[in-house]
């Protein structure tokens, strides 16, 4: 028999003093199920000597390592702690499509396809969907992939990505945050818990979060990078080098960057009193951005005059200004990127390593 | 104030015998947070009287309707059971791409779309991603949207659904068949026990389903119709007329149809002994398909006797094919469609009424 034959073996378990698990079967009848053809295009006990791309191309021996084995099913343990602590808090999980109309935040680039007689996109983000789902259900989260035609050279980055997402109405930017550090300090503890065997596999050590996490403002962020020798502009978005950087000079794990500037959030982030600020948010992790989050703008006169200012044409997001006419309470929400959450808590330097099936602009496949 | 403003009450809460839910609050702050334009565009109190086109087009507002928040309700208590089910069950749940580099099934019509210098395509379905999985990490599960670019008419078919699936390895198609009523039941009696209310609201009489469920062959079916005057020869689909009828003649609100015609099903069904007929099988619930799956073939040899024999080139599909060449278990699988299944339960006549945002051919707003 050879590496990878796949065999049904009856027998008895007996306790083993050698045996990595300590257990042994000693069987009294063997089948072989399946035989593996040789030479085994990558061999799933040495993954750590191949290289990426070949782990990827054959991923369906790369999942059979002990360390695509722990990182996916860790994934699997965030998600289901994501739906677990949302339902428990009678959040209602909706459905938002895919295929869209139309851009939904006016910015980055979308991919586009032949509807039958019509132009749509696949969608960006959930965004107006689950605002109209929120001003109705009040409390809604989804986990949905999502699609940017931008031509990524980070490590950071795919063209295909999976979202948590929550919005809640009756709820400011204040008030999402603290669910999100809540989740995230949750989501840890249970991955802790239930998975210390698969990061022990890893070679990770994760640290519980302890709350509340540090606010910070933009413009102190900005400050503290200056004085360490950084060249950045107030009104200038960070480098994920100076992201990095700015964790070791914050001294946390995790924390938040708030009040930011509005020129560099999207235009239905609320405006602070001081007319420069809004309410947004993004949650740093280990040195990266894996949320971000705001108040959003329920006054349609509002939503316009934003729309003018960003050199958008109203017209355009009509149905989605519409939605706020017929009653709407204030509202807040924020996305969760799954592959980068789970590419910080398994200890990856790449999110195609926490993606079973990556999509960048030179793969697609398997 | 009018119907729709949104207010923010603070107040003392005391039993009443008038109000609809046996409670009244006594206000000592009201304070208008949004003020409904009027007049409104779809009246959430009496959609009954409304056409179906215009609560989709007005969708906020319906889902404040007590009918479709009902609805939507069921469905996310749908999804949450089908997840505990099978975590439980210490499936992994796995996140099997959209964009996709050909046709996964060779079948039906699919979205194409332009991926940088390359064509892609929206998957129909995450059979080959699911298997690759299985045959690694076991058992599995996901949910995603899946999408076909077929011009439907009918009132029980789109061109984006979403399925929940599960994918087993070292299982037959007779052990997920098991496995499959097994969800049916317990996900009817979660929807019950929990959504007693909403059902009532709904007028909706919720059976449980006993089990086992009853397997009628696909000849004896055709049979029981041609006895009852439907014109259907061997070898030919039901029509959704007849799978309704079906269900009248067989007696029962679910059932299995087993042991079909290799021509009917995809050429990755495992064939049975026979040589005509394959491990496939549909369940039929309320009078239409709500689930179909298969036990694959594990065997490269016989997917590349099968592809040819379907007519497809085998070349088209090396990866797959390769990906069981390294030890494969026999495995086996089935998908649910959400939108169907949550028709069903709701007993809606219309699967636009149990999807959030349906898309069809003239559909793509809101």
């Amino acid at each position: 028999m050879h590496q990878e034959d796949v065999l049904f073996v009856r027998g008895t378990v007996v306790s083993s003093k050698i045996a990595k698990r300590g257990i042994e079967v000693i069987p009294s009848m063997i089948e072989v199920v399946s035989r593996a053809e040789t030479p085994l295009p990558l061999d799933p006990r040495g993954v750590q000597n191949t290289l990426l791309e070949t782990r990827l191309n054959w991923r369906v021996l790369d999942f059979r390592s002990e360390e695509s084995n722990a990182i996916f099913k860790i994934q699997s343990k965030i998600l289901q702690s994501f739906r677990e602590f949302f339902s428990q808090r009678h959040y209602v999980e909706i459905q938002p499509p895919v295929i869209i109309a139309s851009a939904s935040e006016g910015g980055a680039e979308l991919f586009s396809l032949k509807y039958f007689e019509k132009e749509a996109y696949l969608a960006q983000s959930p965004q107006l969907y689950k605002q109209m789902c929120a001003i109705s259900f009040e409390k809604v989260y989804c986990v949905l992939p999502v699609f940017r035609a931008e031509k990524f050279e980070q490590p950071t980055h795919l063209n295909e990505v999976r979202q948590m997402d929550i919005e809640e109405s009756f709820a400011t930017d204040a008030d999402v945050m603290k669910v999100l550090e809540e989740y995230l300090a949750y989501s840890v503890k249970i991955v802790r818990d239930e998975c210390g065997e698969l990061l022990k596999l890893l070679g990770q050590e994760l640290d519980p979060v302890s709350l509340p996490l540090e606010r910070i403002a933009y413009s102190k962020a900005v400050e503290m990078l200056r004085k360490n020798g950084e060249e950045i502009e107030h009104g200038m978005d960070f480098s994920k080098t100076q992201e990095k950087k700015l964790t070791g000079l914050v001294g946390k794990k995790a924390f938040f960057m708030v009040d930011w500037p509005m020129e560099l959030k999207a235009f239905y982030a609320m405006p602070n009193t001081d007319g420069k600020t809004c309410r947004a948010f993004d949650l740093i992790y280990d040195g990266i951005e894996v949320s971000s989050g705001t108040q959003r703008i329920h006054i349609p006169s509002l939503l316009i005059e934003r729309l003018k200012s960003k050199g958008l044409n109203p017209d355009n997001f009509r149905s989605y200004v519409d939605a706020f006419r017929y009653g709407a309470p204030y509202h807040a929400g924020w996305s969760i990127g799954l592959e980068r959450l789970t590419m910080k808590m398994t200890g990856r330097e790449n999110i195609r390593e926490a993606t079973m099936f990556p999509r960048d602009r030179t793969r697609l496949t398997p």
